[in-house]
């Protein structure tokens, strides 16, 4: 079965994360949900990206705000695929975040999602895991019908509504 | 064999995408490289993203600049893993283009590299190719081994140059 | 009778468009609101604006927020002029959202209006439509007239309260 | 005949404005080209922008870069569409002069393109035009096609040079 | 004796500008507020200006949002000094009004002070007059007293604080 | 035994400085809190920072927002290491702040930390004491278990609170 | 006769300050000029601003980048008008100088104007003497002639250009 | 003898960092220099600071440009102070590397110098040796007093070069 790791840097940050947890779940992708910090036990973080492959993660997501180097800490230890949540926490509405988390130098990828883009982090690991996964594939196949169908619904609600004004 | 697509929405963005090819290639990730604009032949990016499964691409990577849309337009037609490069050209040295890429909205995440990420962008399609293909993985872990063993050596150069001063 | 299009990334932007929708009305000129994703529901925007000129619309309007792609995919299947309102739904207040509307490239305009700027969007639609439709422009002069009444008034209400302090 | 005003607040901006008025020429569009400044010779912007629609001008685009009031100011004293060209001149390679264009209060729109997107302000005057000029709406058509066809082509070349990497 | 004329662009801006008249009146300089738009009754915001000299005022504050033009477009019309206040309406905490305000082509000077800094504007026109009006500049010096006072205040208060934690 | 100034701006930015005098105070460094302004009270603040040293001072910790001058101030007037806080209070979450504590011109660094970084000014002061005061390099160490130990214990709080989505 | 001051920071400032030096002895205004550092001879800054009145001048202009605290330091120790002029060294063309200097807090202004402002800093001190200096007052007005004279004569001359593409 | 590191993360940084290695000689301060990779060589960052302080070492310096993380990494393994130099090398002159360095969480300070501020990193070190070092503080003084007499001397040449104007 396909399974990812989502790490975070602080416990603070799980609220922002749930939509991530439950769309993992909802394609079908197992989860381990881990708090470890790149500053505050960066020895565990070496410890959990460097076994990361040997425990079965297929894919990391890691989310952290600020000076956000969790991901590009845990993309330091691996050659798994590190997807990155830059978390809106400070300055410019997580501008800072993004900058830490993307702009990564040449040999260490980080693939980045919006800040607060947990839902978007957890599609993204099902796209890799589907290569191998035809169960997660199928639900990717209906999450963008169901996705079209609910604009279809809302374009007619919305057409209602500008009607009375 | 891995095989992905690199589509840049013009061809000026050619020599900065150099190293994504080269890079693709040493991985010996099999790559087809396009022009496709999403602005000037839309129904092209659309046709494009739509068989890019069925047509054998496991990865796509989408390059443009400005108000660089063509990541997210491809995605919308797809549900293979698609990485953004963000090009510089034009506001702030490409925080526009960056912006346009990883912004996505909930549903159609784009796995966004930095600014001009052309060789990480490479690398992480390697990354997601190399849980089915175990020659990609092996070259990465070189990959990774002769980056460390770069470092090490330009350590010992510097602390030479050092003492000149 | 002049009639525009005013179609929405998401319905969530419903209430900051309304504006839009009574201005356009006011001026006299028919609207039809629309939910269509650029990213979710990608053919329906193509088979809206390749449509557009044919079903009667002289202009679309195209709100969206984020990487705001949908004025830009619209653009790209029509000749009609298509109006922009970046919508401020994340970084910097709708920076991202600014410049993913805004910083199209050649070949492909987008008439971009102020961030939320869901009143001018119609005025600049009322302007385009004035050309051919003698009654919006007669319009648009008495609206101009009212606001300077408007400030005239205001100047004398401000003198009055300025004097208390 | 459509015809358009090209205003730009300082002489030097005109190398910057050739593509403007090629494209509006290419369009078949009558264009007079001047340079007034909305701080330099402000009643002569006043006097012109009020006797715009009389003079036969069916679209005014003013260029100006800094605090660049000239598509406001202009705006100000006409109920003509006017489109803005942000141009690149100084802060942020013209983020202050997108923003001065951009962000209008209520009441008077600027439809503005990107910075230093004179190019595209010709195709959106042209777009205006249409509506009332069939032989403009026909060279939009063409120009669409003709951009689709050079996208074309250009893959064919990448491809090719794609393959000696 | 000293006489200012304070215009605003729109009267929501005025609870801002309180302080300004306050400290005006502080100072002993007379001030006329006015709601006078430069894209509304740009024609007023002309006439204005233009006769602020013979109307007896010394200096013109003017404040406005967004697309902050009510400075230049009066600096345009006379030969007064002309100060500007942005203020904090829209972007990134009023960071469009500041460079809309401040970036002025050369020839045309606005003074600008710190985005919302009303109070500060009353003092430069304080530090204006005071070189002809010999009770501002008395008041200037007591000011500057009481302001270095209320600091050593503040200093006893604070390090009784500290102490308590 | 160590002993750390810590000088804010305004009495308004106490508040955000309470974790500071907290964080020293646990550290076992003593702290002299004042209210001293670069600008209100400029001859105390220079007179303060040139005797800092002969006071016993080993640290100044200095506080400020918007055109935050006070740390750079300081440190004209003493060889003594200031390190700078940015307070948010006012443009982009205090960008300004930041840029003007930290962008300091060649001669005269501040060590500068994040936007209302209270407590890491702190832990720096301590850290910088720590060379010649070992119960503070005693504390310093068990501060970094003891965060280690809290992330240990999020760890597993976390991994409970993700079962039960 | 009328007299300013300026100040640089840098003496590598000089260059970009030459239109302030010309712009003042074309309205007839004596300049001295002085490198004088806010932070690297700070007790000079403190005693020429001090002195500033009673030798005579009537308004400073303070130049400097980066964290450009030179202004603001003046204006503490003088109730003159300090006009400042963000020079263009460092981030962003120059942003981080124009927040640092522009974002004065409550009390002490600084009337800032464009980054490398020169020249505009100069009519702005011209303005301010105009006050009680008629030969002043009466070069500004020829000033503001001849700006549009020449771009009445830019005008006819851009007219032509444009004839010819 | 006072012993700093100076890492940095790639040896194409050394060119900018030699101010750095200058000034830290000239204080008489001893510095090895390195460059070791937070992401390329992640371990050795860990080995390297974990054992700094036993290696003798009182401060460590890091420079790194992008996603600037080796500050914060070195950080995470050590409570010797570290000091951060953000390299111009990416987006808005070095925003990104800024924002990275500067922007930690709290627990984990970097001493955060400007952009490209290598020479101030080394006069910060200098400073926190200097409570141990009575001849790095004699060093410290007289480099104060030669800025400022350097600071004079300009100030004469400048008022020469501004009488030819």
């Amino acid at each position: 079965m396909s399974k990812a790791a989502l790490v975070m840097g602080s416990d603070s940050d799980f609220d922002a994360l749930v939509p991530c947890i439950k769309t993992l779940k909802k394609f079908g992708v197992e989860v381990d949900v881990r708090v470890i910090s790149a500053h505050r036990s960066p020895e565990l973080a070496h410890e959990f990206a460097e076994k990361a492959e040997e425990n079965g993660y297929g894919v990391i997501i890691a989310a952290a705000g600020k000076a956000a180097h969790l991901a590009g800490v845990l993309a330091a230890f691996t050659t798994l695929p590190v997807i990155g949540i830059p978390v809106k926490s400070s300055l410019m509405d997580g501008l800072d975040s993004l900058l830490s988390v993307v702009q990564m130098p040449s040999g260490i990828p980080v693939a980045t999602v919006a800040v607060n883009g947990a839902e978007n982090a957890a599609i993204l690991a099902a796209q890799i895991f589907a290569s191998t996964d035809p169960s997660v594939k199928a639900k990717l196949k209906e999450h963008k019908q169901a996705m079209r169908a609910a604009i279809i619904e809302k374009d007619k609600m919305i057409a209602e509504r500008a009607r009375e004004i």
